[in-house]
């Protein structure tokens, strides 16, 4: 286990900065009022590949060797990580393998074709998405990038957390979404370094309440197939993001599945910004916990805005 | 009939500076690769109450002495003008009067009253507007506020374009859309002085292409009741806004309803952004007519995101 250090995230920041945009924050007065807080949206929907794995992906890329990236990189996700490695080595010219189920959106498969990477498809089961898998490294050698138990990553997921303060001075405390875990143990490498006195908290769902039973349990808790709308947030920790996560969060706060799409429509009606479910569970725990935040400046991190128009979960029949 | 000047738009931009926001202007990769040209998107729909017409609206209201102010301001709009207005009235404590038909979408009664206006319902004919209209400003004193032909609101309008240029500058061109005119009336009298050589265009649905017929026609041609997703554009010309339109604007160019809706998703799968269908007639006529802004600087303006969430023009069955 390789845990990356402040250095580590200082070299990601140089790294990936003509890969990535400076996302801007954007606050609401509807949302402060309704909240009793000054909250700070930092708008990661507005990332590169609109979602801010964009900055792990570009970290791990752009810091391998000619030879390494030579022989291209490969992920397993049907998620936002693969497309974003997929925008990485594209700008980067070198192949991108993505293994997802077929089941996956077709969405998905489009987002990862659409930045010049290659879709392998797996059954819908963790054995065959594992040997499928090893097969696409046996032919390719390509490098391995991992959605987020990669210190390479987790280097480049702290890069957000590091502009956010330097936009947002004097934050009382930050909100991110916890699936794997990759963002918050950035923003825990980064703020313990910068901020100690930030409190991080994490946002999950009920229904995939992993990371908060891990961290009452003092192990990782790794759960069979949750069920969410926050489809970005069902996996467990992993043994990197959960030397940061024990360390270092003040709370993970749980919503409820009725709660998180409040939230979202909140943000795209008060706020006009697209937000993925995934990305809502922040505000939901925020509104779900007031008394906690209660005149306090408070940053969010929406994470992504990667959504499917044609199945908003607020819609009948969907 | 008294022709907004250019110290009205500048004094517009002091007056309501603490009443609106200077909203971002966006840009898209994806969107300028389509093209083939480079594009500047000032978002208005992250202005207050969601629409640029919260300047034009604020223009009007802080204007007032504070005998007229005392006795409040009325209109007759189902629209964002009404919103906007109430949400001017609100900041300076005013009273604010809406007359609308009472098949008017409940978002938008409930839009006003969020903002402390008084909803006054009215049959959906024109007789039944001017007469309730009348009687709502025989009983309160309240000044008129016209959704556009006002100089007040032309004036306010300005400071949109009047930010965008000092913000982006060298812009070539800049597209926005035409319902009754006052916000292209507004840029015309902004850049008509500040940046004559920037070419305005405009941009209005073929379903209701009055704004077109009457530029081509040389007098104001207004339809009856034209149908069209974009329904903030259904307005005619008036004399105030045909003076301008007929002045300055290069051209006014049309797209068809589909065009219309794929524009709208676009701004939001792409730059994940709420928009109205009003809003997306510009990029949509812009994609229609690639040719004329082949590698020129296009300011486009996104007017507004207010938009029923429940009912988007690409779900099936709405």
């Amino acid at each position: 286990m390789q845990i990356p250090t402040f250095d580590d995230a200082l070299a990601a920041q140089r790294r990936i900065a003509p890969y990535v945009h400076e996302t801007p924050v954007m606050t609401s007065r509807f949302l402060d009022d309704l909240v009793g807080a000054e909250l700070f949206f930092k708008c990661e929907n507005f990332q590169r590949a609109g979602a801010f794995k964009a900055r792990g992906a570009s970290n791990a890329v752009f810091g391998l060797t000619e030879a390494a990236a030579a022989r291209g990189v490969a992920t397993h996700s049907s998620g936002n990580h693969g497309t974003c490695l997929a925008y990485a080595a594209g700008r980067r010219g070198i192949p991108c393998t993505v293994v997802m189920p077929h089941s996956a959106p077709q969405a998905k498969k489009d987002a990862v074709r659409g930045y010049g990477g290659r879709v392998v498809e797996c059954e819908p089961s963790t054995t065959s998405r594992e040997a499928v898998f090893a097969e696409v490294l046996a032919e390719t050698g390509a490098e391995f990038v991992h959605p987020y138990n990669d210190p390479r990553v987790i280097a480049g997921q702290a890069t957000c957390s590091m502009e956010f303060i330097a936009q947002v001075p004097g934050l009382d405390a930050i909100m991110a979404p916890i699936g794997g875990g990759g963002l918050v143990s950035g923003t825990c490498l980064a703020l313990s370094h910068l901020e100690p006195e930030i409190a991080i908290y994490a946002a999950e769902p009920a229904q995939a309440d992993d990371a908060a039973r891990s961290l009452a349990a003092g192990h990782i808790i790794a759960d069979d197939a949750p069920v969410t709308v926050a489809d970005g947030l069902k996996v467990p920790l992993k043994d990197l993001t959960w030397h940061f996560v024990r360390q270092h969060l003040r709370a993970i706060l749980t919503a409820e599945e009725d709660e998180i799409i409040v939230a979202m429509r909140l943000t795209w009606a008060r706020m006009k910004l697209v937000t993925e479910p995934s990305c809502a569970v922040s505000l939901a725990a925020i509104l779900k916990n007031r008394a906690e935040f209660q005149g306090r400046r408070v940053g969010v991190v929406l994470t992504g805005g990667n959504v499917d128009l044609d199945r908003l979960p607020w819609m009948k029949g969907v």
